[in-house]
């Protein structure tokens, strides 16, 4: 078991964690696995793939997987004030990833009273027409945190596109404009828009309309009123009728209905809705990073029935597909050793080293996770 | 991966944990381990051999190892009152193992306020003589818990020695008479007490006299004020010089000089001061179990300094000696995986599958061990 055997083979170790949520970023997560592994096997070749599931914090994961600085550019918020938003490009120039809660988020608004008819996504559409002009062939779209409820219909405008009124006037910002909807212009549509792939990291399965959709769902957290959500629920039905989208596929209700307009002006054709935690992989070339590899760690805060079910965790064993084995690291462990092999794990281990209360764990965190990892790495790759 | 793969060799198991103090026996550590094995690998070959380290538990550990039944002997406590105490045979009859705590222990006397210069081993000894009796040819002597101070001269009365004043008459039991000792004669010694081998487990190092020697540290944890403590000292002084027992032996101040006694009196050439963690290894035949194990798991309630210096961790890990996996489960893991890996070790988890108090996690004990034994089985025999 010496680290001096020269007969024998370099271990090879890919380390791809969610982020421990509240606690750590998926970065941070994946360099102390990485360190705990090196400090187990110094000659291990350890590949750092910090991952997440599409939503808030998967901008950060794939700039620190792909290894590049951020870009920004100026772009409103949702309520159309001077704002400035973040985006990213892999290095190869083929990805571009855009995150909704960058320009569009419920935090950009947050220091006035809610409007949650008024919200839009025009900062993101700006944001998409800065990887458009760049040459992306392939826009991931992220989809958590909108403050607004406009169909993605800002994001459509951002682009080029009108939206007119009966009087052939411009519709003001903001889905609840949407309900006086009489047609949509797509001349001045960016020439790339329909020429790249639409990638939507989605992980719920809510339609577009109704007691499951955009807005009875996720509108009151945006700040609506029950006559707000009525009055949303409306407009996105109408907004859908105009555009042709069919408001019952699922998932077409997230983020305010985003992928709705989407799908309905783009066009089926150039948009795709994905699970999160799939789309990150593949994006960060997971699939072949774990041809090969002899371990794979992965991980995140709590691991759950949630984890196991299209989140990073589950999407990683998923992809190891048992040729590799799989363990995963996490804060809490809630599923029992059965669940967790039903998963396509190989194990899982909480990072606690006894009984200890959380606010004790919280700021060893980083520093348990690598010992963790240097614990398996030593059992696993012998 | 899959359990039915006909090509694969069966795995061979051992798992040889120590108690988890104040939560579970070391017997029902083991059968969880097993239990966790088994439920990740069907088909493995576990052998189960809870371990102690020569203090308390370690017959009931033995017993269980050996899969015999305690045995039992009317013996007078520590303070002369009839009781009764279990004792060991192995099932070839080679072994036996006497628990002073059984006949002489603490308590045994708990009932009425200390005596600390009356109480003596007399029990033990006739626990010793019914061993000898039953043909043993090797006595495991299991130091911890005692409350006497007697040099082990209450043992050996119970064997058949005579301890004798300057008229010829014999002392009173007790550490405290031993300051009157004259002669001492063995002419009624049990024919077989100097044919057997006499292991001691010891797990300190003070002598037998002085500020470290077994009245000064241990008496006042029996009820010796410091009168009592400065009467026993000078009587087992005056019991070495008698004996000819060198008082300057590390471990003969041990469970109120019992040692001090033995090798006065029986000789050195059969009696031997032995690290309690390995005497129980051997005694349970762990070093031929070891040979060709392909995963062994130990453990204890809190992994620290002491469980890699002669307790049961260290002992097994230092018996595996590289060839094997030695993986660590614990209630609380206090070494970082560096110390865990100098100390011979492969690994080290904690059960706690989170943040979570000890009074959650107590109750839990047995499933989490079998939890965690289920992880490492998984990952470690693929």
């Amino acid at each position: 078991m010496s680290d001096d055997d020269p007969t024998r083979s370099v271990p090879r170790v890919v380390v791809a964690p969610d982020s421990f949520k509240g606690s750590l970023a998926a970065a941070d997560v994946a360099a102390a696995m990485a360190d705990g592994v090196r400090s187990a096997r110094s000659d291990a070749d350890v590949v750092a793939c910090p991952m997440a599931d599409g939503g808030e914090g998967t901008l950060d994961a794939l700039l620190a997987s792909w290894g590049v600085a951020p870009r920004a550019v100026d772009a409103p918020d949702a309520l159309g004030r001077p704002g400035r938003a973040r985006y990213g490009i892999s290095a190869d120039g083929r990805l571009g990833v855009l995150e909704l809660a960058e320009a569009s988020g419920l935090p950009t608004v947050a220091d006035v009273a809610p409007r949650p008819r008024d919200a839009d996504t025009t900062g993101s559409g700006v944001v998409a027409r800065a990887l458009l002009d760049a040459g992306v062939a392939e826009i991931l779209v992220c989809l958590g945190g909108s403050a607004s409820t406009d169909g993605g219909s800002g994001l459509l405008r951002g682009l080029g596109v009108r939206l007119l009124d009966d009087d052939g006037a411009e519709l003001p910002p903001g889905g609840g404009g949407l309900a006086r909807l009489a047609a949509v212009d797509d001349a001045a549509l960016h020439p790339r828009a329909r020429a790249v792939r639409w990638r939507l990291a989605v992980d719920v399965t809510n339609p577009l309309l109704g007691p499951a959709g955009a807005a009875a769902v996720y509108g009151p957290q945006k700040g609506a009123a029950p006559d707000d959500v009525a009055a949303l629920d409306a407009a996105l039905a109408r907004w859908a009728a105009v555009i042709g989208a069919d408001p019952a596929v699922p998932g077409t209700g997230a983020a305010g209905g985003v992928p709705a307009g989407l799908l309905g002006v783009l066009g089926a054709d150039c948009v795709e809705i994905t699970a999160g935690g799939l789309l990150v992989a593949e994006a960060v070339g997971l699939p072949v990073l774990l041809t090969g590899a002899d371990l794979v760690l992965t991980g995140e805060g709590a691991l759950d029935d949630q984890s196991v079910q299209g989140k990073v965790v589950g999407t990683i064993a998923e992809l190891a597909g048992g040729h590799v084995p799989v363990v995963a690291i996490a804060g809490r462990v809630e599923l029992d050793a059965g669940a967790v092999a039903r998963a396509g794990l190989t194990a899982a281990f909480s990072i606690a080293p006894g009984p200890v209360p959380l606010e004790t764990l919280l700021p060893r965190t980083a520093e348990l996770v690598r010992e963790t990892a240097a614990h398996v790495a030593r059992l696993a790759l012998r």
